[in-house]
């Protein structure tokens, strides 16, 4: 193989590698033979993990993909008639490629939100025409926890979504692609802020915060898509050495593996949005609660320090961009990335 | 955990865990960050093992399961107003739960035969239209290597098949999902009964053999599906952590790893079928030229026998069943699964 | 406009024009204003004709074209992870481009059947994998009737089919775009060979007996789409002014116009096929049920009378070739067919 | 029939009839037989009119209905990973249940915009992740001639969105449902603010302005969509019995039919916007460039006056409520509306 240093950096929390943890259970979990396609004691414990975190009433499918998890459990309980009411900034609108247009067959709307988060206010110019067939009729709701402007939820932020949806007949989906991030900054068990807060349908992620590969659907109320199992199937992801998805969930789940991991990405991020903001042309626009900083930087000097640290623009209008910190950023990571911005944006500004 | 024996049988390759080398590599891989999406040396060098082995024009594309190859990769050289031709028996007609279908919008044809493969001469049934818009137009005939009745087609009848695709503006996909098994039963490399047969679209299976999870689309003539990037996201089989299905790839083609196991499975099927044979009242039904046993059993004995074992039905009319062998079958596996066979065998004749 | 003759022919009975009671009561539902989408007295009329004709039940729905009732209709009782089992002759295998496919997901399986007619012990090569989420759930049988064959199903044939279906778990579809030609036939009202058989859902054709334009969507039993509203919109088969679809059938089922003109269409193709079969060298091929004959000629022979008289090959390998009458067909236009076949015929054997 | 009196009102310009001289045409093309599915000389004329009236390139295509002609047209220059960008107002967003995302598998991205009208500095929001592969990539640029609001884009708005599509490698589409009536406000042939004014691709409507059914899909450029056919037929909207479409629009461009009648309808809103204005309470939104009114009313006074006419609210919430006027709206029917209107405001306010 061509050498490579693989230099950590805070382009993605998905450019980071696996979690020995999680790797040992892989490892584990490889002996002999096992029924394929999830009928195996791994993934029987993965989904039990699941109903103790999420509630007795939790249907647990995993797929491969965060894509596929927020697209497949969207058909899960959508038609194609209905729409998906979501932020302009979801994953699911700018994202995806469309995955959930072309899958569902759903139209997907949005609304504008400085934070990435969603308010029923914000949501009144879509909901209308209830039962007029000329018009894609409302069915879900769909928010992400943390937001991809990495703010975070509360309980009664959800709850009031929730109640507003089943008020309209809708339901609640939660993308939580990060979800362990949001759990972290709100110090609360996932049960907390989705089940109990009134969440219908979850993306529960794992990728972003240490596993290797792997989703799970969350139907968290009885009955919501019985034939989920044909939908995975003819959505391409049932995996069929299903129990190393599911291997990577037990060890996520053990000793609170993700909290360990969130909590130092959460941590980090605040190191980093602090010790940036001392750095004078560097503006932080986004409250920093879990393991994302927005900053808008003076012109020219992300091109500059791209060439040691690869990272997104947010905005290439207003030069804002995206720095994720991840289960295995170090403070010299932090330290040395500041160094090098601070003698950039010098030279600039 | 709860205590599991994940003793090994004979239901599907696919049942078998991943060869240490291939965790080895997955493990080699694990340091650092590299950037999402494959755009990494890990997959950089596996592309270029996938010219090496299947031509300088081959481009690859990995996606996580058999089912989104076959699917993404005829998605990617057809519009959904083409058919796609195929045997009765092929996974993209029996197993994929219309994935075809929905993804592509086109519609699968098929054609009875009785060991899997396809000739020329059965596909005329389906070749007429041609440019009248009431009728799906032909755009690919797909063949299994190795077939789902375990059986391998030669170059030669490979090759009929290409020239008469082409000749009709037709390409020819292979479902390779198996394919290291045919490469070793014909003495070949891939090379030889693929790109250089006139195949134009591959799904390069490694899952069943000795991978974790991880399937190629391999175009092998340039400028085939220019825009495939965006059908593999829109398909939710966009890997954020590429690189650990990349690293399997590498490990799969150092050493001929992909050979040595599928040597091993096909030798191991080579044996079981000849000492089923010895079992009275059991016939075997296919020639065994790969890692599958098909055969049938007196009424009743399968069901005692997958007390302790498990496997598929293939034909509940004519009592066939199928066995399967893998990288990890034993000889004791075979004696150990047959003598029971005997046993029950003898008690039903 | 360019001068033309309009020259009767049998190439179709969609060649032929609209018959004058249905121009008429177009043109007398051509006054003022009436709410558009269907929410007026004419769509109202003629739904309440279907619920006379096909019980009490019937949902008609209107549509633009037999594709789309097919295709439509199937949407509203299927999820894209069924199939939908039918003849390989049938419409929405050969004539719809995969409308049906493109539209509801879900895949399409065919038998062979050499008169058009489909029987329960054809079907069992498709009647597998219930509840195996790899397998496309059989949810649909669908039969033509009158068959693009021209043969007709008696009302026992259904019977046995729809009992057939109902105890899979499946429905029965009849794609009825000659229903009229069959009732003529069987010498039955509609709903005996529909409704009171065990047909779920039905699309009733009239475009093909004398209508300008517009089909039926019929589900025959209580609640079996509740959503139809939505697809049929989504499906862009939601006339504005529906008002003139609604007329039309208003006028075919006034007076029996319905019963007049196919059974005009029925007799003059017994009498064509009697003709034709005094013809040496013409070989009638299938059974003269409706208003098409089939026949094969000697090579070269329809190439020749073409020249004056379009008509469609049915299957070029056998020289056959399928000729329809219609409600307009003349016994003067048989005549003067006959002669020209028996004319190049003459010549050519 | 039950009676009715199918009175006139201001609901909606397809709640009209057919002009009689649509009706005429229609029934001098019903003679004989021609040749189905728009292989006819009706046909051919129709699309040599519209060579006339759009430029010699156009290919013009006939579909049912004005949700087809906007969703297949889009499918022709799309690919499901593109996106088509429109105004939140608009017919594709609100009207058609999803239909383009249903069938075309694009996202469909909107803005907000006053008057219905697009801008290229509204779009920018949109226009980012060109050749990003999780990003829809931004495909069409659709506009509304007249928009949905009864406004009327310049020659110059046309031009300046043309070229900034084009610039960023994007097409334009016009959804031209109510394009008579632009036409005639501005003063100009079609062609001027189509073609010429750079639009690849427009939906050219007939059915509001005094057809019976049938909109027409037009390529402007060559070579824009060369399966359309294919489209159209996968699509559900090749009609059989062409030739009565293609007779509505032989009629419909002789003697300009198409000018006269919506010159009259867009007087006749004139007149009603000048009436209602008069009103005391009522207070019109838009500009009344076409045969659109759009008027707040005083809360109660519509579902008052909803009792002799039915028409449609546009916004429950500013109590706003839209009223066109029609080829056959005739002076009596304004000043009869008038009276109520004010009678019924003068007691609420």
């Amino acid at each position: 193989m061509e050498s490579t240093n693989n230099r950590r950096g805070f382009a993605s929390d998905n450019n980071a590698g696996v979690h020995p943890e999680i790797l040992k259970e892989i490892i584990s979990a490889n002996q002999g033979h096992v029924v394929g396609y999830g009928d195996d004691v791994y993934t029987r414990q993965a989904a039990q993990l699941f109903r103790e975190h999420l509630g007795e009433d939790t249907a647990a499918w995993f797929v491969f993909t965060g894509t596929a998890a927020n697209t497949l459990g969207l058909a899960g309980v959508t038609r194609s008639w209905n729409s998906v009411i979501t932020a302009h900034t979801a994953h699911i609108q700018q994202d995806e490629c469309g995955a959930p247009e072309k899958f569902t067959g759903c139209k997907v709307l949005t609304v504008d939100t400085p934070d990435g988060k969603l308010k029923p206010e914000l949501l009144s110019k879509h909901l209308h025409g209830f039962g007029f067939e000329h018009h894609s009729q409302p069915g879900v709701i769909s928010i992400t926890q943390t937001s991809e402007m990495g703010t975070v939820y509360t309980v009664d932020e959800i709850k009031e979504l929730a109640d507003f949806a089943h008020e309209k007949g809708m339901l609640l989906h939660m993308d939580g692609a990060r979800i362990a991030n949001a759990a972290v900054y709100l110090g609360l068990p996932f049960r907390k802020f989705t089940t109990d807060a009134g969440v219908d349908l979850l993306s529960f992620g794992g990728t972003k915060n240490g596993m290797m590969y792997g989703e799970a659907v969350c139907f968290l109320k009885p009955g919501l898509s019985p034939y989920f199992k044909y939908i995975r199937k003819q959505g391409m992801h049932l995996a069929s050495k299903m129990r190393y998805i599911s291997a990577q969930y037990i060890a996520y789940f053990r000793d609170d593996l993700w909290k360990r991991n969130a909590s130092h990405a959460n941590a980090m991020a605040g190191i980093l949005a602090e010790k940036m903001s001392d750095v004078p042309g560097i503006r932080i626009t986004q409250k920093v609660q879990s393991n994302g900083v927005f900053a808008v930087f003076p012109r020219g000097v992300a091109e500059e320090v791209m060439k040691s640290y690869f990272f997104y623009s947010w905005d290439e209008m207003t030069s804002e961009y995206r720095l994720m910190t991840s289960w295995d950023t170090s403070r010299e990571d932090i330290d040395d990335f500041v160094r090098l911005l601070a003698e950039v944006t010098g030279k600039r500004i």
